[in-house]
């Protein structure tokens, strides 16, 4: 149905990884692209991600490697699939290699905030590269790479401000096992997907303390609320939030064993130090600094974020987790609001 | 704070019974009562209601009995806490007895639609007793009874059209663990808990079939979609579905072991006919009769509910699980739509 286009995948992560696979079962021309060279090597001999993604054969059809230039040469589409506080170096690499233009499309599927400047990913990348806006996209949803690679049915969306491109990156990704619904509320998306992450972190330190399925509806369904009242300060229509990359997210993340923002509150529920917790971990939980950026912005945008600054507390500033929670479940109770 | 109250408790299953004890804690004068004779004498002498709610001591301040003349007598909030379809004779038996008048204060507590009218059950408790409409109310949300017998943070909604008489309620139900918001959206709070058993079936069919988050995360989502959009025709809030009552009674349903709709999904997933599932089961799965009211009402109202309609027919007509859900996956790609 589509002409096969030349694809850059930047980011050989477990996601980066998968997301190339797929769009090598589209007949896409794929570079996967790896910023550390001896684990593009490792990959591209072994033909498998085994820091990642073990047990995932990767077809000899994508080609692997560190040289970002070659990633790049001729790239259509340009995926960003690094960890969110790379992405503004990595893009700015990229724009340096000259070998993206305005009509190059650029696709985001990282989730979180630029710490500092509170932007959203989608805005870094803007300001880096030389892409036209319309052309900036994110592909964002509840998808473990774990349970992509192995064609388990999964939904995402292309979000983008035009509509006719988001529809073209549609088509790019879709397969039978992976369906792309597109939305023009860039803002909602972005801002859904970052935020979901404490929201996990919260649910996590409820496991973690023992509490069951009854707080846990609580606190996702109050941070739903919290993450909605933020983005629409910041522009973003709230029906996005109650959609895929909003509440869908937030469950796919919340409650799954794949979770590292979930297993990082679990343990600090448990009572163990965030420190402790992420010395441990290979992979980046995201959620630990969009924390910080998201207190920031709600102070910025004037908005009250409960379960976002307790949160904040429990993780950077050793608040006791149980007393934390008990505190939410007792603010004066009002009606059910927005 | 409040007065004490004479209040009683009519159901003496998980729920009746937790509710029971929480009332009595809150120093209202209870009075629970049970169906069958010999089930109420059973608890009323052991003191723990085994069958439902086993190792959870009733206090004896609690009075227990299956006589609905002395339940009732001088009751100023009865609480209805049956399954959904025994309401209409359990209301109708307590009209009869001549002890509630349009003053009592009416809550109703159960989840479903009543089957072959469609009507919800504040309407069929209207319908059925003398007291004013301003008077009945729901109680709902996401509420394990197994998690609030225990003292497990949990958050609810009082429903009712009268916000001054749902804030009376609750301050009678309000614990330091039991957080109780007000709506006044009666028709978004009941639909929705009512449907969102349907979409739990949905999301352990996935279970079933050895799918992970990812597809119960989108199942949720568009679920939560359609119940949305039959509860805006038939007059509800949209923003109600995205509360405690919607997102968040579908989550801890939807994901949790001791919801038994989402394990007749589960069941029902790895193969099994519904007759063989639903013959081995003590406790009501309420979302198998809320399917065929669903239905109906969608037909009814002109509202596609293409993924409650699917667990329909795997529910009756034994289409394959695995052929439905992969269906619903593969319906034509379009915009997130509400």
């Amino acid at each position: 149905m589509n002409e096969p286009l030349d694809i850059a995948v930047l980011g050989a992560g477990s996601w980066g990884t998968t997301l190339a696979i797929l769009l090598d079962q589209n007949r896409h021309r794929i570079r996967l692209w790896e910023y550390f060279p001896e684990q593009a090597s490792r990959i591209a001999e072994a033909r498998v991600n085994e820091t990642f993604l073990p047990g995932v054969p990767i077809p000899a059809s994508i080609q692997i490697g560190s040289d970002l230039q070659v990633a790049l040469d001729g790239a259509e589409l340009v995926l960003f699939v690094v960890p969110s506080h790379t992405i503004r170096p990595t893009a700015r690499a990229a724009a340096a290699t000259g070998r993206i233009d305005r009509k190059t499309i650029i696709v985001n599927a990282a989730k979180g905030l630029e710490e500092h400047t509170l932007l959203r990913l989608s805005q870094v990348l803007e300001a880096e590269l030389p892409s036209e806006p319309a052309n900036i996209l994110s592909l964002i949803g509840p998808s473990h790479a774990e349970e992509v690679s192995q064609g388990i049915p999964t939904s995402v969306v292309a979000a983008g401000p035009d509509v006719e491109i988001a529809a073209q990156v549609q088509h790019v990704f879709k397969r039978p096992y992976f369906r792309v619904y597109t939305n023009d509320d860039v803002i909602g998306v972005e801002i859904g997907v970052a935020l979901k992450n404490i929201i996990a972190i919260a649910a996590g330190v409820c496991d973690g303390l023992g509490y069951g399925d009854n707080t846990k509806a609580a606190l996702l369904t109050r941070g739903l609320v919290e993450i909605s009242r933020l983005g629409c300060a910041l522009g973003a229509r709230r029906e996005t939030f109650f959609g895929l990359s909003g509440i869908g997210d937030l469950i796919a993340t919340a409650l799954s064993r794949h979770s590292r923002n979930r297993y990082v509150g679990e343990r600090i529920g448990r009572g163990e130090l965030l420190e402790s917790v992420l010395k441990g971990m290979v992979m980046v939980a995201e959620g630990v600094r969009t924390t910080r950026a998201a207190v920031d912005l709600g102070e910025r945008e004037g908005v009250e974020l409960p379960i976002i600054e307790s949160i904040n507390e429990v993780l950077f500033h050793r608040k006791d987790p149980q007393a934390a929670i008990n505190a939410l479940m007792n603010r004066p109770l009002r009606e059910e609001m927005w």
